[in-house]
């Protein structure tokens, strides 16, 4: 961490400064400039709060030099997680997942017909939202435990695993019991107490990044569930939320290589709440499998055009049959495959 | 609501939409253009999801014409709302609230002592942090219901009604019991679960903007907590995010005129979150006075320095006062003074 | 075109809004609804300014529901252009081009020394900047002419056409007798005056997006310089500001799908400034190749730590081959090749 | 300006780091921690390129410490700087001043009527477009030298200096001659030319933020000003480009406060262009005065629904008189008055 000073400060108050950082065991070094002096801090420095430094009338600025997180930081832990989903194994060189599934758990018939569909296009777990969370009060809200039991009832036909969006701490009991992958929405990324009580969970989580968190807040609140107990985790991009209107959201796929960097989790790519539009898809499935990703989440829907939620993004089964093709083929170049 | 298809689309297919949507209860009127064709929807168009209208392979676009929310609109309830805080009220063209107190509660000392210095500077609530966001699974995580304690210690020393942030829906009859004013975080503006469980609660609700969310959404969240029956609901801006990076958000004071035209809410400002630095509190304050807000919400600290969080945005009680002191020759300038 | 007008508008209003509209020669439908009423206009709407319908104090909202360009729309052209760059065909079904070389020309020795490394590498064209648009007064502005004489020698050594970027009006008759496809930069993408002139011009024009400009603003300029003559445009992304900082700016690669499907002009992506980082280029090249990019425009440098400019982003020669080997692959996968 | 080498960067690495940037005349310090080492620099950085030193592949991260501008920081000049514009005296603690008049220049009537409103209703000097920056080719492009031979005779009639927006360096001669404030628009902010060519200009120049750019990024650009001459600058905010659209831009008040501490340059507020509204403007101009700013510049028109650009967004010449009388107020009471 460095501390840089305003011009004109006394002497005196330097060393005051000093003295307080090194009460908290850290080590500090005076670089003294001509318009600013500078401390350098050495040791465990995520002891130290710089907005409490920053309160300091003295103070100009703090910089960290060192990244806030420490158990998923690769820095401390240098081989790829594998991230065990009922028997898939996700990250690191193993095969890229595709996750298909609907936005809304409907009905048993519908979530048993497309289970059956995304496993015959290649897909390897099911996707479904049981627990919705709409902008609109007056939005269809999900089925709740029913649409939950509808896709355990999936799973029992298709052996595929079950990923599905948490919404309340009160319901992780249910979560617990019957879903292999527990997501955390984009709108719950930084719900701090819902993050804490999934480290005492035995489930992993994909723990999908905000709407418009950076990549180090969203790493960060990786490290809130690893932090708890819980280091079975996934890291989903969906799109960040920019001034472009012609996407729902600017889907950023420069994190793949950066997350890879910093962390040793596994990233998959949403690039249907991404893009909002089912035209995209295919190609933003594609380039994600170039860049690098560990699997995809695709909404699959047999009609879009009568989904309770965002058919607007959703691939019909054979269209998204031919993204799965691409996609292996592309991973193929790449030296992996499709799971 | 506004539909247009794609260049092309069949008679049959047109036809078959103004089915779909009349079978929905609105009235549909056709507009035949060169390039595209256009649909006028009049009615209760909240009953259509826009995203499932444009998963018809044939529409082009879905627009709205009339805002999503109802209970909170003031095109259906012209008058301001009042709210009342516990005999404080609170909007129309009452007087301007300023709320002031430490960012997070640190012991009972420390509270009542700021609380008082509150108080004498002319605010005329308490605010303060029991549990806190923080980013970081490692920083100070807030003193929990020993820090409410000690809030409703200071109320009885100063009278001055309490404001605090609930986290989780497990808490919420802790702050039915203690709290005044019970403040939903930016980071929570959309958890859904906690809004709805909030709208049955007997107690004012105030409403952070979340990070990146726009007005709509933030209004939008509103109504989730009136539509399930509290309509005791004060909004409040502090900042958003944007690339400009020399204040920690870019406060938007422009919502003030906005959310007075679309709803019938007050709506007050926290110039102390939005721009992360003592130095531009006082400034932002007297703005938004200008600008018509309905009160401020202010982080004061006796020491910043030694603050347990946030102390580089907090003021000292004596700029504290003088804050106040010009707010208030500003509030009569626009016809309202400081409560 | 849509328009809403307010409720309470009176009916005369309502009708001087249709004659108004009327006698600018489009036809006006008026849908009436039960809080709003919302005019459908047909015909050729570009005669109307948005902006001035909105004056009108009666109205609350005008839409557009065509596109507001002509020239450069897929609607009106339906077939892919392809743009020569003296010989090379770029767009289409054409393979694809990979563009290298400097950020900023130094000497005659590294330009052409790099030119014939990212010639043997496998790129087709050679980039490098004369005139440098710096942020700081103080930092490397460019050796100007002297800049463009030393590409020009590096042409006739390896026969790759050159590419790099003007900055003002008064060095067309330079660009348009040295450059063989003419760049305009980020910060220019809106400088009007500039498209303007260049739509005189009989080179092809490499327009980038600017930091900030939507995908509409950004066809909007293209069609400034097609409808002052110049249809000869290649559209780059090179990445948009966000509120990210981990890279430079977010690379935006659904632009791909997006500008195929809205023009017909074709669209490179320029990863080494999206990025900021030459760690995260080979990554994003390849997912770009396989979303459907026409061409990469990559930057290479000898030695990228004594590079006068963007160093931080310069692949080493090896590295360009490397990216270019892996792209082909990936090419070929998608049905294309590398030129 | 702060170095952070990678984890196992070997010692002689860090030798051979210091020996290249003490050769560029700075003083070097080395900070050896745990995790990382780092290098603080002292001495004139402005000479080193961050860039550059980021493509080493041992260094980590690069953080300037001081700010990169010299001749507008006020760090080397601290009395704020008074900027003539024509006789009328603008920043420090003179009067505030107030700017009026129509987005485009239409006819001489109509810019010698809207002259002689602002003038009765309190404003200082007239503002109008001659050389529109347009989104559109379409669109209305401005008189050119007829509309700014319009304006001198509004001067010649009211005796208010003028002020338009110059769009390409072959006009600097007409504008040095017959316009008082030169305004360089929001999209120009980063033509490096043409802020290069106003450097050498008699006349004060009004820099507009552009749509997306840093704080940072327009002193910088102000920096280009005065670096080649010409210290006559007034900076301008007109809201910035964010995620949400029930505004045009976000206004952001909170630059008035920190250009005052990061510069000696006066500032004023574009709250039309802003907010794109004429119902927002009255509260936005009453807030930027409350916050300090030197100046307001508003759009007039006497008949905004038949104005030729931006209607919208301005205010009814009756409008305009009450703003600018409570504006004074305002001013009063922050100690301040209207010019």
């Amino acid at each position: 961490m460095i501390i840089s000073t305003k011009r004109g400060t006394p002497v005196e108050e330097l060393y005051k400064i000093i003295r307080d950082l090194e009460s908290k065991g850290v080590s500090v070094t005076l670089i003294r400039g001509t318009d600013y002096n500078v401390f350098g801090l050495v040791g465990d420095t995520t002891v130290i709060d710089e907005k409490q430094v920053r309160a300091n009338p003295y103070v100009e600025n703090v910089q960290r030099v060192s990244e806030p997180y420490k158990k998923v930081n690769r820095l401390f832990h240098n081989e790829d997680s594998i991230v065990d989903v009922s028997g898939i194994p996700v990250g690191g060189s193993q095969k890229i997942v595709i996750i298909g599934g609907p936005c809304s758990i409907e009905s048993e018939v519908q979530t048993v017909e497309i289970a059956e569909k995304v496993k015959a296009a290649g897909g390897c777990m099911l996707r479904g939202g049981a627990y919705k969370p709409r902008t609109s009060p007056y939005a269809f809200q999900g089925l709740g435990s029913e649409g939950i039991k509808y896709m355990v009832e999936a799973r029992e036909k298709t052996g595929l695993p079950i990923v599905s969006e948490i919404m309340s701490e009160d319901k992780i009991a249910e979560f617990e019991e019957f879903v292999d992958l527990i997501q955390v929405g984009a709108r719950n990324m930084q719900n701090f107490s819902l993050l804490k009580a999934l480290g005492k969970v035995k489930k992993p989580i994909l723990l999908k990044r905000g709407l418009a968190n950076t990549i180090e807040e969203w790493i960060m609140s990786a490290e809130y569930i690893a932090a708890s107990g819980n280091e079975n985790i996934i890291l989903c991009e969906r799109g960040i939320r920019t001034f472009e209107k012609y996407t729902r959201n600017t889907l950023d796929l420069s994190v793949i290589p950066i997350v890879k960097e910093k962390t040793h989790l596994p990233i998959i790519i949403d690039p249907s709440h991404a893009t909002g539009n089912y035209k995209y898809v295919e190609s933003m499935s594609l380039a994600a499998v170039a860049a690098g990703a560990d699997g995809l989440i695709i909404e699959v829907h047999s009609c879009p055009e009568k989904a309770f939620s965002d058919g607007a993004q959703s691939l019909v089964p054979e269209k998204f049959a031919e993204t799965v093709r691409k996609s292996r083929e592309i991973a193929k170049v790449i030296g992996r495959d499709i799971y």
